[in-house]
Formats: structure tokens, sequence, C-alpha cells
């Protein structure tokens, strides 16, 4: 299945037998004996009365196609922006390219309706397998040298087929304290529950998964230890963290002590800003006439956060892939890797659901990421995307800094997440009642404002916030003591306490929603159900009691995105939500 | 959620409640915390942070469009066919129309690439829905009128979802002795297994229902009486049978007797092309040029098959549809129809899996069919494909029928799959050694050749097959007694038999593959793994033995499929797999 393009390292190990970790459904599973015949069909002298295709000459399209953004058509990250332009004089001036797909291609082996159209194998088109395959071998690669990959109808369906694999009834699977609760109600109803671990602002703790494992009790949990971890570990949903490779060097020793297999999600692995305030990975290059596309395309490829799958030398990773963030969540078009027995067993499981993924839909991402784009296209593509999302990070940042009178000292600009976990990150701290009068707004449009705090008299430290250095999100932490009905309570562990936290929670989330801006609040994201803010009907509660997690009555949390909101727009909601939460506390 | 084109019948009844069918899987699900959000979204004067989705801005495609073919392109059953012209000359004769489907469309709430592509409900286009309610009240309509439809990615993840909405590990489900194979695949891993009903001609036999229902014995059977049906009564897959009315009313009768949930999986509706040799139903208002298209497409609606849905005053029945046949198979796009509670229920295993369809398969098939097309040209689409499948039929049959020097009375052009099943259906019978010389090849041009069978010496009969009335395959019974080495052996039911059998049966096959003719084998569709042929390794032995099935080891099976062949290179085909059967027989 090897593609040729980029040789396969074949002195490096093999994948480990993982065979044992197969849940019962999985290993049940039988190829579909009509699948079988598919591959006679591929001698083109026989005539086939055997299968039960329809006749692709009453297809009713004869070509498919679209008219495409140019790659370039987006400023990377570091490059100054030119004064935004109408988006329809923005396509004027990039140009739009015409791509078509016929029915019937001149050689019959090229991309076509009349074949991409049709049944076909679960595991999706061969062309683009192939393509995915040169991309993992260029951006990660794993340190085992038989890998394989599949297509999957899109990274929930993809998660969704891994549980089936691994998964027993009552089984746990170990995630971040706060996670994509998704990819957590795909288990639930197979009885399959989180077990959240412990995470800070670079993510999960090894120190806490270990704690948690080694001392894991069968009995007194009512399950066996966790053999499955979901994981999101660049710009993580929702707290944005991103996790060091020290720590993943360490969780991946773990999971290899304790034999886990670590399913890791990675959507936003091209939205890797860097650290806020500080050029952006690459800027250098961008800006140098005279670094060629492939010097910029290979910057790029090296500022991107790693992978499990690159520490992975025993095959017990399984990564997550999709086109949602990179070209449309509508195409429902994603890729898992992994030990090719786990591959095998993922097709067997598509044969009998999904077949493969949407014809139309692999019709359009191959012709244009592979045909007209080709690599250097499609990473030209990805560094455009990174400078757009970058650019709504650093407008959603400057403006809360500028909203909360958020002091920021210089060091803070020196943090830089893939450094050393020993000191804790500097967090962006707003408090209540800040004496200094509010900056002028010219101080604002840079990309980041420095000022000395000890002109500020300080009032209760209230939300406070990493700037994300990847993903979508800016996570904020609601210090809910600071308001006047929980100020000064000692009862912090109470159930009261947590009812009335809840209760101001919400209270915040109803204002800012009056005020028109809508926010994500925390609790849907947490993992073990005991967080500020859910509401009572959310029966979460019967999760894994072993989170190993302090939790904080007196923290709230809401998850901002940055993703959609242009410069102005994003400013003013920004502006309005820090109006909202400053006379909350007042 | 009605779409006021075709008003419900309000006086119909509502669905019983039907919730003690839900499985342990399917009650334990829980709506996306994420969905949830999506609701307060569609306030447009609110400034979402909220939720996790991409910019649409960043979609790489401006616009999503096609060549499509004229839906009256193909000509109608029983309309003279023109002689063929090239492929290339048939579409510059009808044109081709041009559909396009924006990024941006000037009324936001019309069709657009920016919604299409963007995350949205896990049923799919409410526009597509909206219009698949409209068919199902016209050309069927349930008996009860609180129906509900979802999207789903085509049958196969339909008939998947509903397994694990409806039955527990260790369950078993009522289907055809002969069925669609990837269907039993489906519920094989959760350990549910077929419990396969005697069949003939007609399809599935209430009687063998019933007797198998009364007598079920849980502890014998070592499973509970099997509360779920799937079947297949139009053109079925493979034995091409249809259920007469009669049956329909009787079996669902039994279903309400004995509270079973009837899946029908309905892909061939369409391809309903009436008995072989006599005029396809709708022929005369196609040749009448006073006829309106309006009343062509009535009487097309009239003469197509009955639904189980039709018969349903309970909401115990689940429909499976498919544009697999009708658009095309890679489009991965399907719909299913049944009460609103299982609808909502197989909404939350959508949010958990799929997600929605694919995103460019919906906007291609809402832009060709509702909005270009609309009803009036789906409808003739159908009729078009009818003709265009049923001339198929029609050429595989008088070639058989030339081939095999098969005998025709003419009482089998009287043979109405519809009218009373208490006589055997007239089959086709091929006997060895005929003393008359093969016919001239002018006789086989007409619709069908009747002949006089007393000027023929028959030798033993070694095939024999019912034309088929829909669908896309004949089902031919090998007669294996007649073979020189089964000849004349009195132990039919010894395991010894069957051995021999199944070993003659796969050097037919063998024979067939070496003259380049491919034809599937019929262990392949058995719904007991007892059938003659199936190859050892195939471990289908642990079915339920509750069949009430004759089991035949003298009787082989042969699914052909006319779905893909054109006129020539069929007759080609067919005369080639007539000459190997012969000779094999000689």
């Amino acid at each position: 299945m090897d593609n040729g393009f980029s040789p396969r390292r074949m002195d490096l190990p093999k994948a480990l037998d993982m065979s044992h970790h197969l849940s019962t459904l999985s290993t049940s599973r039988r190829p579909s004996p009509l699948k079988s015949l598919i591959r006679y069909m591929g001698d083109s002298s026989i005539r086939s009365l055997a299968g039960g295709l329809p006749n692709s000459k009453f297809f009713p399209f004869e070509t498919l196609s679209s008219l495409t953004l140019d790659p370039a058509i987006y400023a990377p990250s570091g490059v100054p922006v030119p004064k935004p332009k109408s988006w329809i004089a923005t396509l004027f001036d990039k140009g739009l390219q015409f791509i078509e797909t016929p029915k019937y291609a001149s050689n019959p082996r090229e991309l076509q309706l009349s074949t991409a159209l049709q049944y076909g194998g679960g595991g999706g088109s061969a062309e683009l397998i192939a393509f995915l395959k040169e991309w993992t071998l260029m951006v990660i690669p794993p340190s085992y040298s038989d890998f394989d990959i599949i297509l999957n109808c899109g990274s929930t369906d993809g998660f969704h087929k891994i549980v089936e694999l691994l998964c027993e009834k009552g089984d746990g699977i170990l995630c971040e304290a706060y996670t994509y609760p998704s990819a957590l109600e795909t288990g639930w109803p197979m009885g399959v529950r989180p077990v959240p671990v412990a995470m800070d602002d670079f993510g999960m703790i090894p120190e806490a998964l270990e704690e948690l494992l080694a001392g894991w009790d069968d009995v007194k949990e009512g399950r066996r230890r966790p053999r499955v971890m979901y994981t999101i570990t660049i710009g993580q949903n929702p707290t944005g963290t991103v996790l060091p490779d020290d720590r993943r060097r360490a969780i991946y020793k773990l999971a290899s002590k304790y034999d886990i297999i670590i399913v890791e999600d990675d959507p936003y692995f091209a939205l890797n800003f860097g650290t806020y305030g500080v050029d952006a990975p690459g800027s250098e290059e961008e800006n140098d006439p005279k670094a060629s596309e492939q010097k910029r395309n290979e910057v790029f490829i090296n500022a991107l956060g790693r992978s499990y799958l690159k520490e992975d030398h025993e095959g017990r990773v399984i990564r997550i892939d999709t086109f949602s963030k990179t070209i449309a969540p509508g195409c429902r078009l994603g890729w898992t890797t992994s030990n090719a027995l786990f591959t095998e067993r993922l097709l067997r499981a598509s044969e009998t659901s999904t077949q493969q993924p949407s014809g139309p839909t692999q019709v359009l991402v191959i012709n244009l990421i592979v045909k007209t784009w080709g690599m250097g296209g499609w990473l030209r593509w990805l560094r455009g995307l990174r400078g757009e999302y970058g650019r709504r990070r650093d407008w959603m940042i400057s403006s809360l800094i500028k909203g909360l009178d958020v002091e920021v000292r210089p060091s803070q600009l020196a943090y830089n997440v893939f450094s050393s976990t020993s000191a804790p990150a500097p967090r962006l701290i707003a408090y209540a009642k800040p004496t200094a009068s509010s900056l002028a707004d010219e101080q604002w449009n840079e990309k980041v404002s420095v000022y000395n705090s000890s002109s500020k008299g300080k009032g209760k430290k209230i939300v406070s916030f990493l700037p994300p250095t990847a993903g979508m999100f800016v996570w904020i932490d609601v210090h809910l003591d600071a308001h006047p009905s929980l100020n000064g309570r000692s009862d912090v562990a109470s159930e009261s306490y947590k009812e009335d936290a809840n209760e101001v929670m919400h209270r915040l989330f109803v204002a800012l929603a009056e005020a028109k801006v809508l926010v994500a609040p925390g609790w849907m994201f947490v993992g073990d159900g005991l967080m500020a803010g859910a509401p009572k009907e959310e029966d979460m509660a019967s999760t894994s009691s072993s989170s190993g997690l302090q939790s904080d009555a007196s923290v709230g949390h809401f998850r901002l995105a940055f993703a959609t909101l242009d410069e102005k727009p994003m400013k003013e909601t920004i502006a309005a939500f820090c109006v909202v939460v400053k006379e909350f506390f007042a």
C-alpha cells in the first residue's frame, strides 16, 4: 500500500501485536461476502453478472465541478495583512480555479464519477489514502514501519468505530478533565464511562495519570483499569492547551507501561500559532523574499505540534484526522491512522455501517488537494488558514486584555508552551474595579499592550485565562468567589456552595445572552460532571470517581471561540462580553 | 414538520407507543450537549462565541456545480426505443442542464455551501426531508398520521442504526431464507443472528412465519422470540421475488399479533417492470400522445409495488429508502421512515456517529431533484430508469430462454405476481440434451418466444427460474441431481451428498469464471448457512435452527444481475453462460 513518494523507513520496528485490545464486537466482525466479489471485478476481461451494482451510465451527473479558492489566497501568519477588502474583491484579486471531474475519464483509471459514485471498497479512495500516507510520512512520521490509513466519515464517525473496536460494556476511557463532549457521548450508551485525568494549563498531567493507573482498584471503581485514552493535544477542546513534548513522552511511556491505546484526536494541528504577542513560527521566512516556497513549507511543518504517532514505536496510537477544519465540516471526511490490524478491523466495521465516505465529497477533495493543489498547494493553504485563525486569536486576546483592563507583564511574552512545564503558565488576570481608566483605543491596535501594574489598585481576581497557542478556543476561568453572593464564604467544599456557584454561573451566562453574546458554558465539557454551572437535569453523575481532580466549585468556565468573527465584530463582541462580566462582578 | 404540499390525513390514528422495543443502547442515548447550542444560533442578532464551527469563509469551494442529465433522457417502459445511439449522441439529443450552488446565496435561507458544508443537525437537510415527506404521502402513504423521516448515509448505515435501535445481544432477526448478506453481517458481531423464514417464488410465506412464531421455544432456541423482521419485498435481493398484497396483509397481521417491528428495505421500488413478456404497467399511457405527463406519472405511481408502511396503522414499520439505485450508490444517502419515537432515537445515534450525511451529496441531490427537476421531473426520471432496467431484464430473460432452449408455455405470459398465490408460480425450465436444434436468431429478437414442447425430447431438468417482475436480479435454481456425479443418488439428506453437491456447484462456478462469466453463488445469500456451494471456511453454521426451511441439497443457486450490461454484451454473456451450463450437464 506504500505510495513510493516518501519511502517508509523499513529499519523501524513493526507494530507489536495489539490483538488483545480488540473488543468482542470487533473480533466477531466478518468480511462482507459481497465485497469479496469486488476483487474479481478488477479483471476487465470478466463479464460480470455477479455484482449488485446499478448502472453507472444512469448516474445523472455528467460532471462534478467547483470554482475553488487559490491556495495562496490568505496571508500566512506573521505577514503584514493588507487593509481588508470586500470578500468579492479578494476573489477578483486572487482569481478562482475551476476544477471538474467527468463521468468518464479518457483513462478509466483516472478520477471519474462512474467509478467514484459507484459502490467501492469501505476504506475509501486509494488515491487519497496514498496522498495522506505521504503527508503522514512527511509531517509526523510514526516510529514504526507498518502503519496504515483508512478514511472515515468525519472524526465523530472515526471515534465511534474506535470505541466499538476497543471497548467492552462498562469500560472506562481516560480523557482530559475537560474534553469534547460528543466523544464522551459516543461511548455513554454502550456503558463506556469517561475517566477524567487532571489537567492544567499544559494539558494532561502525567503524574496524575500515573497515580490514577497505579492506584486503580477494579473492585472499588467497579470497572477494570482503563485500556484506552481519548486525548486532544494541540489546541485542546475546550481548554486550548497544547501538550509539551516532555509530557507527551512521559504519557506515552505510561501508556506503554500500563498497556493503553492512545486515541489522539487532532483537528487543529495546522492552527498552531505560537505564543500570543510573539512572532509566529515561520514569520521570518514568510517575510524573506528570498525564501523559497519549499523552505517556507518546511519551516511550517517543523513548527507544527507533535503527534503521539511520532512517539509510537509499538503501534499503540490511533490518530484521528479530519478535513472539517481545513476544508469543511459538511464533507464528513477524515482519516484514521493506526497499526494495520486495527485498520483492517475498522474496514470491517465500515462495510456493515457507513460503507465508504461520500463519493461527491471524495471527488471534490481529491480533485482539489491531490490533483489541483498538490502537496505544495495544500501546505500553502494550511499556512493561510493558520494566518487567518491566528489573527482571530490575536483580535480576541487583545480585545479581552483591553476590555477587562488586564495587566500583561513582559515576562509573559517570553512564555513558550514547549518549554519546561515546571513553572506555572503565565495566566492573564482581570481584577474587579481597577482604578486606572480604560486605555485609549489606539493602544489596542498593537499586537499586545504592556503596561505597569503599579499604577492600578486591584480588586478581587474575577477572570483569568492563558492566551492559547493553537486551536480555536480561549478558555476563561471565572473566579466566582469575587462575586458578592459568594465572596468570603468558607464552605467552598459544600454542596450548597456548589449549587450557589452553579446559580451564579448560570446568571452570568444569561446576562451575556441578554446582551446578545452567546458563550459555551464550561459544564458542557466536563469529563466527570462535577463542575460549576451544569444544570441538574444533565445526569452526568455516574462517571468514574477516580478523576484525580481537585474540583474547585469557586471556579466556573466559559469557552470562547475565535474562529468565525471578523475583526470589527470580534472587537465589538468581546467589548460587550467584557462590559457584562465587569458589571456582573461590580 | 409537515411541509404543506400533501396534507397528512389527521383522521388517521397516531402510532402506538413502541418504546418497549428500544434496546438498552438506544434508551441510554443522550442528546449531544453541543448540539443544544445550535438552537440558539438561529437568532441572527446573537453574536456567537459558543460554537466550535470553523469559518465558512475559508471553505475552498465557491460554487458546487454539475452538468446533469435531462430527466426525460431515457425511454420509459413499453415505449419503442429508437435504435441505440452512442452515449455522446444521446447527450447532444437531450441536452444537459447546468446546476450550481453558490457559497453565499442572495437569500441566506436558500441552498448555499456556507450552510450546507457547515456542521448541522444530525437529521439532514430540512428541505430534502420535506420533499421526501411529500413523496411518501403521495406514493405510499402510511396508515397512521405521525410518521417522521430522517436522512441516513445509505441503507447499510440506516439498517446498522436500526439494529442498534432495537436489538439486544443474542436476539434473532427474522428474514427471508435468502437475503442481502450485508444486512445479516451488520447484526452478526453484536451477537444478533438471522432467523430465516421459508420463502417461495412469491417471497416470504406467511404460514411458515406463523408456524415459526407460534411454536417458538425460547429455551430450545437459546434466544427470545424475534421482535424484528428484516425484509425486502420488491425485487428481493437475491431472489427477485415480489411479495403479493395478500401476503403483505397477512404478514403485517402476524407482526401485529406477535408484536414484531418490520424493517422494510426497498431499494428497487421504482424498478417494478411487471410480468416478463407482457406490456409494462403504464405502457398504454406512455404511448398515448394525448395522455398528460401528470396522467403518466399517476399511472406509474399506481403501478408501483406496495409498502408495508401502507398497511401500517400502528407505527411498527421502519422503511429504508436509498438514492443508491436512483441517483448513485457513492452518494451514501438514503432515508428512514418510521414513527417519531424511533426517528428521534435514530437522530441521537447519528449525532455521535455519522453526524449528518455528506454536505456535497446533499447539495447535489437537493439542487437536482428538489430545485431543478421537481416532483414531476423526479417521477419522469424514475420512469426512464424503469424503462432502462426493464429492457435489461428482458434481454437477459430472452437470452436465457434462447441459450438454454427453454420451453415457454403461453399460460406463463398470463402470470401476474399480484394474483393469487395459491397456485405455484410458472417457472421456466431448461432440460439437458434437448433434441431440437437451437432456434434461429431471429426468433429471439421478440419479447418472448413461445413454442410447443412436444417437438422436444427432454433430458433431466438442469436449471429453472422465474422471470423477475422487479429489481435487478434473476435467481437461477441449478438442479444438481441432473449432474452425472450426483444423478440417481438416494442419500440427498446426507452430509456426504451435501458436500458433493457443494463441490459440483463450485466446479460450475469455476467453469463459468474460466469462460470469463462471473456470477454470484447462492451461498452468499443464505440466511441459515445450510445451502449448496458455501465454502467450508465460511462459518455460518451457528444460526437459528428454526428456519422452517426444507433445505434441499440437490438444488444450488446463482444470482445473475442484469443491471449493468447493454444489449449486445448481455446477449453474448448470457450465451456464454448457457453454453457452459449445458456442457457442464452434458
